[in-house]
């Protein structure tokens, strides 16, 4: 099976798995809790999960997939706080959680998909050892998740972020989920220690990897390929790994901050290229990726570990 | 030891044991996770968390004490996310965490707190599965704090709650915070099935008592004497059961929704007791109150049971 293949059928089953457990809200605030949940998304993160189960256990029980929900459940949480504190409208093309229900529901909304994603843990089918762990592994990645958020807004007022922050940040924002995602699969379908760190990194190295090549794209896609507003960022001032490469080498991008023209995105991107900008920080989450690759080498070789390599790759290769 | 005492020991050891796991933030995230936590409290449910696990087990474990905090802690995340919603600027005579650090900071400051009390029920020392089994009440019981939380909002933009609905919102949003408490300290400390029942079922009786003897403060103490606005809910037009009593003998409380004078605070009072609207909800939190010492029977003769039948009638009699 390829990966788009995999992809595809997980969401497929993530999907029916939700809508069991989610699929008939007795209540108002259950109906704004699954909104988001509900709206799709590429479920990446539970298929992360499940190939770190199978890649450690060929066949790993049906039923510890609760944890990938857990993670996924755990992710719609922190966005919809996140649309909250970003006062973003639109997400997955639907309204945000806040805009229809105001930010109060927004809020226990999130809570709620927060509460449901530790249920998740205490329902799959693993020994009571492993969800222990697991627990306490997600509520250490959601405390750091929330760390990452608060830096991410506080870089909006500073100019001076350097690399090493900006990579803790995005660490943190994004790719500790993912770390958690293979790392818990691993560890629920009772792999190693030593397989469990290896994916745990794997997944935090992916995960920043993916935010890199975001950046990537809100900068060099076109808007009617990726849907989004091309150079964002730049509009912004945000403090990406692009902005900071830049300033490195003594590029302005303060005079971008304004409604940027067609020809302007790409004068700036024509600098950015011929400093050399563009191909360091692709350069930056390819060794990301490379590293990621090789920490699989203590998986066994099979169809899965074949997976999570094309994954890695796929992560940094999309291009919107 | 009296229940004064009793509970002067708790918060202190309570206190000492926060200031161990939290006291030396390293971020600024992590000292608005503090603020409220650190701004005092009764710290009156890791009390009941631990005469009950004393209550099943003498001497319990030192160590599963990490559980009483994970309720304390759950506590507190609740509140600083409800005062967000219920724009409140003061609590334990602080200013609330989003009036210093805004309302993003805020939820984030919540959502940590959320992730430590999961971390917590990790950390405690009890057998694994009595932990997954605590996770999963934990996990539940915020479920039901948010939807009390959302059901008292909606009850804002309500004249018609019934005494059945008031019940409900106030059990799931005081009542089974106090519940899980008790329960999740007999289950840490090896408690039998029908003393776990029975101790969640006495929580949430007194819990809820404990907010209906709050209504009737909020009414009858003096703001010398309580620190509060005297009648504030009547102002408000707040659903609680004075008012829905007062709603079914047919006594208006419209007209009270103003800024109201001593004269008019004494009239109505008045005018409830005279109607014996008072008494019918003095008795009904005296009803729980005796139900759930009623189901302390199942535990063996101690002073930490004592305690517990002393613990519920002192949050009825308490008159500030």
């Amino acid at each position: 099976m390829d990966l788009e293949t995999y992809l595809k059928k997980t969401a497929d089953e993530v999907n029916i798995l939700l809508r069991n457990y989610y699929g008939e809200p007795k209540t108002p605030l259950s109906k704004a809790a699954n909104h988001l949940l509900f709206a799709g998304g590429k479920r990446l993160r539970p298929a992360l999960f499940k190939l770190s189960a199978d890649a450690v256990k060929q066949g790993s029980s049906p039923d510890i997939m609760a944890g990938g929900l857990a993670i996924e459940v755990t992710h719609n949480f922190t966005l919809i706080h996140d649309d909250i504190m970003d006062k973003d409208e639109f997400r997955r093309g639907e309204r945000t959680v806040h805009t229809i229900w105001g930010e109060p529901a927004a809020i226990l909304a999130g809570d709620v998909l927060y509460a449901r994603a530790f249920s998740l843990i205490s329902l799959t089918d693993a020994p009571d050892e492993a969800k222990v762990r697991a627990t306490s592994l997600l509520a250490r990645t959601c405390e750091e998740i929330c760390e990452g958020q608060q830096e991410d807004m506080s870089f909006e007022e500073r100019e001076d972020v350097v690399r090493s922050e900006y990579m803790e940040m995005v660490t943190k924002k994004t790719g500790v989920l993912y770390g958690t995602a293979a790392a818990i699969g691993a560890l629920l379908a009772g792999g190693t220690e030593e397989q469990i760190n290896a994916l745990y990194k794997y997944g935090c190295n992916i995960g920043a990897a993916f935010q890199i090549q975001d950046d990537l794209i809100d900068l060099l896609a076109l808007s009617e390929r990726s849907g989004k507003d091309q150079a964002s960022d730049i509009r912004e001032g945000k403090q990406t790994l692009i902005a900071i490469y830049a300033r490195e080498k003594g590029i302005d991008l303060k005079p971008y901050r304004r409604d940027l023209k067609a020809s302007d995105i790409s004068e700036v991107i024509s600098i950015l290229k011929e400093n050399g900008i563009i191909t360091s920080v692709e350069c930056e989450a390819d060794r990301m990726v490379k590293e990621a690759v090789l920490g699989l080498s203590v998986l066994p070789d099979t169809l899965e570990k074949q997976l999570l390599s094309d994954l890695a790759w796929f992560f940094i290769k999309r291009e919107y």
